[in-house]
């Protein structure tokens, strides 16, 4: 099977092997390791030294896990959206009586960094600024190097910036402490070759300051407690070890390989698809220059429904793909190529589609 | 290595085998016959027709999802508690907001049901009764049947029940609609012989009438979504498929064991450990009348630490035991035989036990 949808990816063989492990007490010393390791090679691809802290949910609880442990109910918030996760960010926030401002840009598209910061300057009380890193429902990666340059400037009002880096950590540079981001969010099911079941949030240290005076309740997704447990290898409560098991091994190879030559890799697949697919005379959804290198989507042709070709692509040439999200459900199909992925699964996807096609 | 902490519990070679397998994608035709499968062996051992749905959390995420879905801030609460997981649960809905009213027992004890009943009449207007059904902190099974009976006569005026059964269902009988218990919430790595991250929300008609009246804020642990999602197979956020993999195999063998017959073993390794800690000499911490079938917190003589007794055991002779929680950190060993388990298990225990005592 080539799983090319944007998450659960494909596991490398040693998360596998990994997997198939017996569990182990999460308050042994032997879990104190496993945790410190892991958490150690999270910071190196989330670029930071502040804490990064494992939380046992999917990414969504990730996100809003970094929401509650910062917001105050009636607090501003500024949600920048193009896709369906940007929205849900900008929802999360709401459901916790944010008052929520969203600032929108056309699917497809990558934000406009002079909105952004008009949008900032107009708003000095917001407290949150919410952005996707890589907008999985459109296969956009939003210039946040842009944005981190904007916030810079507004020092004193700015507010804490969130960001959802679900499915571009660990494939993508987003160096959290250069940039100046104070909560990032990823999960284990994306870039990281491991089952999902594990949410990362990285924490910096104007965010720590934040969480005494953020008022929303929170218990399972309290990141003060994740933090004192994580102090001495634990986690507040049972974490899913067996995935943990296996994102130390997918971890691993991730070192081996290296976080400049991993961004070089997804960059070049990402190309070669893209090449592939316009060869195919098909056209792309996202805005070239804001292609994502973690998912690529593509149009499908007038009177084609999406997800027929997608059910055609499983059944016929054991080509896993995604169809859109909401008002592009059978419009686009979405491929992934993040995690494991190599040229033959690129290649293997386009002659799937080309055949596809011509039938 | 003979794992005897009260989770995560050893997983039978089945489950640890379909860990091994690639992950599947969750919009997927399979992971719909996975999770159907899955929902419909959860209910046999909820022993309900009513909803039982698959949460990516622990056991901790499961009890505050149960909360948040039924709660309203300042909802006044009844929370029945005589241990860590009792105070936990009463803790929960304090973070939420509710008035709490704690009607706590000593630990060791199994609770007082003429003093529950008396906390009931005497608090029409509590919105939600907290109960825990197997007491990990202390050893201690709650006689919620006696419970229910209460519960019964008080009719119109009966808050709703929610039941912490992380440790206890799947090996314990825990008949949900018979009992008239509104939310149970047990977590994969007890009895269910799978590895930590999937917790099950059982919910019936009252609760989820009274859900659309609850205003506390929630998202990822939204259970209506949650329905919503698993009448067609699915889940709002992407699942632990790995985990549910695991599940389905365990569950498997919990079928062909039969709930009857996994009661009885369970009931019968228990008197077996319980039995031959007498034999040598030592003290139980619970209450005869009340001791877990699931888990046995036994007393460490005075001027032995239970801290050191447990290191022994794992270094000597490759037993891992809990020790106690809070003011019984130094004082107990907890020691589980819950999910796999079997008689030369709970032996070796014994063998270890009176090894490291002797010396």
């Amino acid at each position: 099977m080539n799983l090319r949808i944007p998450g659960p990816t494909p596991l490398s063989p040693q998360a596998r092997e990994a997997l198939g492990q017996d569990v182990i007490g999460h308050r042994e010393p032997e879990f104190e390791a496993l945790l410190h390791g892991v958490t150690q090679d999270l910071r190196y691809f989330f670029q930071t030294t502040s804490d990064v802290l494992v939380v046992t949910a999917s990414g969504t609880g990730g996100l809003e896990a970094a929401v509650v442990n910062v917001l105050s109910p009636g607090d501003k918030v500024l949600a920048i959206s193009a896709g369906v996760f940007g929205e849900r960010f900008a929802a999360i926030a709401g459901a916790h009586g944010a008052s929520v401002l969203q600032v929108s840009f056309p699917w497809g598209q990558g934000l406009d960094v002079r909105v952004v910061e008009q949008a900032l300057r107009g708003n000095p009380d917001a407290r949150l600024l919410l952005t996707t890193h890589n907008e999985t429902s459109t296969g956009v990666l939003h210039d946040l190097g842009a944005v981190a340059e904007v916030l810079v400037d507004l020092d004193a009002t700015r507010p804490l910036w969130l960001v959802d880096a679900v499915s571009s950590l660990g494939a993508v540079e987003l160096p959290m402490h250069e940039w100046g981001c104070d909560l990032v969010i990823s999960a284990s099911q994306k870039a990281w070759m491991a089952p999902p079941g594990l949410a990362f949030v990285g924490v910096s240290a104007r965010a720590w300051d934040a969480m005494s005076q953020a008022r929303c309740p929170r218990f399972y997704w309290d990141l003060s407690a994740a933090r004192e447990y994580a102090s001495r290898g634990q986690t507040p409560f049972t974490p899913a070890v067996s995935a943990l098991f296996a994102l130390q091994a997918s971890l691993c190879l991730m070192r081996q390989e290296g976080l400049p030559a991993i961004v070089a890799r997804h960059r070049a697949l990402a190309e070669r698809l893209r090449n592939g697919l316009r060869t195919l005379g098909l056209a792309l959804f996202a805005d070239e220059q804001h292609a994502s290198p973690t998912v690529t989507a593509v149009c499908v042709p007038e009177g084609i429904s999406a997800i027929e070709v997608k059910s055609k692509l499983a059944r016929d040439h054991n080509v896993i793909v995604a169809t859109g999200q909401g008002p592009l459900k059978d419009h686009v199909l979405r491929i992934a190529h993040m995690g494991r992925c190599s040229r033959s699964d690129i290649d293997h996807v386009l002659r799937a589609l080309d055949s596809a096609f011509r039938a």
